[in-house]
């Protein structure tokens, strides 16, 4: 039995997408478990009529919601009924649960994972990594994409570490390759902290690292890993969103310019909707947050019930694969210090 | 009069592409007069037979190249010889000669540049400003970046006044909208660095400075200028590029998949080939290096005629703009310090 928490509450289409998709997620994992957390009689009354395994499925009553705009530390200090932070809570306190799911206001997430469940042993700096569709239809992670903002070659390393484990045991990669993100595939390349982490990289003999990376070739499928500072990798991540969303909007917005084109585009509208599911990111779920005790995926604000089916799909197969154990054998093969 | 030097060696497509963009350049600009850069015997086996007002071009003989792998500041202490050397020597020792273009080694571009020609009066870092098409028609410049990897508020505040008048005064832009690259809209988004110059930028009355602008956003067409390190922008340059180019792979790849398809694309042909030249970064010409005495233009090593061409229009309407001397004025408004 793997017991998953779900926060139903906090996204643009919540509590219904959280437990649509919990459900979904339910019917096609046997060992999973499902604890919903959020307000009781929101949650049964979007139950009811719903077909699933009662058995496998708990509510934990959480009457008060965090929203987006309140301030990360005063709300999971203040919020201690709302569902996000009943669900870290539980997290923290209930050995039987493995993970938990939020599509929630990011930085409180962080901070009460942070300061409620705690960090792997040896891990210096948790860090988010996101996955995005590659080109040979594989996946390439980016760690970290917006928790450190400033890092050391150290804790690239660390990032390094994570998730190369995390698409080994998630996504059934072997050795993945790894990069660093960086202004040219030279080693020399980039500012000191660079220069030293590619070095470090290079050194460390649990990963299967292949140097430096230019932010064009992300989504080529020459790489597994992408290590980087929450900033740049953030720009990375919303870049790549962003670009492919304002693309897919100017080729709609031209196809409707002439008739010629709409009769084109009709003959081929099994491609554009294969294309657009393609970089849709609700398909591939959330962000992971590597390095806490036990594992925490953060789903987009905007998440529909499959994003959050597969978020919680992230977590339970994390779990199947005992990442958070050999994250841990891992790290603690290298000396790291606290900076 | 405008005299602009042309490095004619470097690029992947030197001396052909570069000498077809300067022509043509001279064929549509009344008042530019070139310099071509580079071995003069394989400057006119190339001219030879091209039809165009020899009364407006001089060549500056320069029989060495620097290629793409030297060490920058090597390669412009050894090959004294060079295209690229020789244009930037003429561009500090001529007072006539406003400008330059390349499409050889950035670092070597760089280090020329700011070594040999030196700074506009108060500038305290040069920094790239390359522009990308947004999707309302427009451009937006992004500034730095590459060439500078940490900066400081101060430093962003400067690439915000430069980039901010060069898109003013090179594209006609009236008060152009300045954003801060940020991971996200609030003020207090980001690390110290960032929070210190989202103030610094709205107390600076020259900038119409719109707030913080997530990297998801940069071709939306509601920013005319982003401000950023120029490691973050070389990501946010690169990663715009890469997810255009490979999307457009992906898209002509799945066409080939099946026969109604390929009928499709061909009826939409002509929207396909509008779509490519619009992400076409050749279209819009090269990175502007700014804060430099005069202006140096850098094209991408793989520059076409057409981009060389661009390169040469963006050095001349910023020479007919009096970029420079705006750009001064502007900065010695504001107190800065070196750091």
């Amino acid at each position: 039995m793997i017991k998953i928490a779900v926060d139903c509450f906090g996204g643009d289409h919540s509590p219904q997408a959280n437990i649509e998709g919990a459900l979904a997620a339910l019917a096609t994992l046997p060992e999973l478990h499902l604890i919903l957390a959020g307000d009781e009689a929101a949650i049964r009354a979007d139950l009811a009529g719903r077909s699933y395994d009662e058995s496998r499925v708990e509510i934990l009553h959480a009457p008060d919601v965090i929203g987006c705009d309140e301030k990360p530390t005063d709300a999971i200090r203040l919020k201690r009924e709302s569902s996000m932070v009943k669900a870290v809570r539980l997290l923290r306190d209930d050995d039987t649960v493995s993970g938990m799911v939020s599509v929630g206001s990011t930085g409180a997430l962080v901070a009460a994972a942070l300061t409620r469940v705690g960090r792997l042993e040896g891990v210096i700096r948790p860090a988010f990594c996101p996955v995005l569709p590659t080109m040979n239809g594989g996946v390439v992670g980016i760690c970290d994409s917006g928790a450190n903002m400033e890092v050391t070659p150290d804790h690239l390393r660390q990032f390094a570490i994570m998730a190369s484990l995390y698409i080994q045991n998630v996504y059934g990669v072997e050795r993945p390759r790894v990069a660093l993100l960086n202004v040219g595939v030279e080693a020399e390349k980039g500012d000191a902290v660079h220069q030293e982490a590619y070095q470090l990289l290079k050194q460390t003999e649990s990963l299967n690292f292949v140097g430096n990376m230019e932010s064009r070739d992300l989504l080529s499928g020459k790489y597994d890993v992408v290590v980087c500072d929450g900033f740049s990798g953030n720009v990375l991540v919303k870049t790549t969103e962003g670009t492919a969303i304002e693309l897919l909007r100017k080729l709609k917005k031209d196809v409707f310019s002439r008739t010629i084109y709409k009769i084109g585009a009709a003959l081929m509208k099994r491609l554009f909707s294969d294309f657009k599911s393609f970089m849709d990111y609700q398909n591939y779920g959330g962000s992971v947050l590597l390095g806490t005790s036990k594992l925490v995926v953060k789903g987009h604000g905007s998440s529909n019930a499959l994003s959050v089916q597969r978020c919680i799909e992230q977590a339970y197969r994390a779990e199947l694969g005992e990442l958070g154990r050999k994250i841990e054998t891992e790290i603690l093969k290298y000396d790291h210090y606290e900076q």
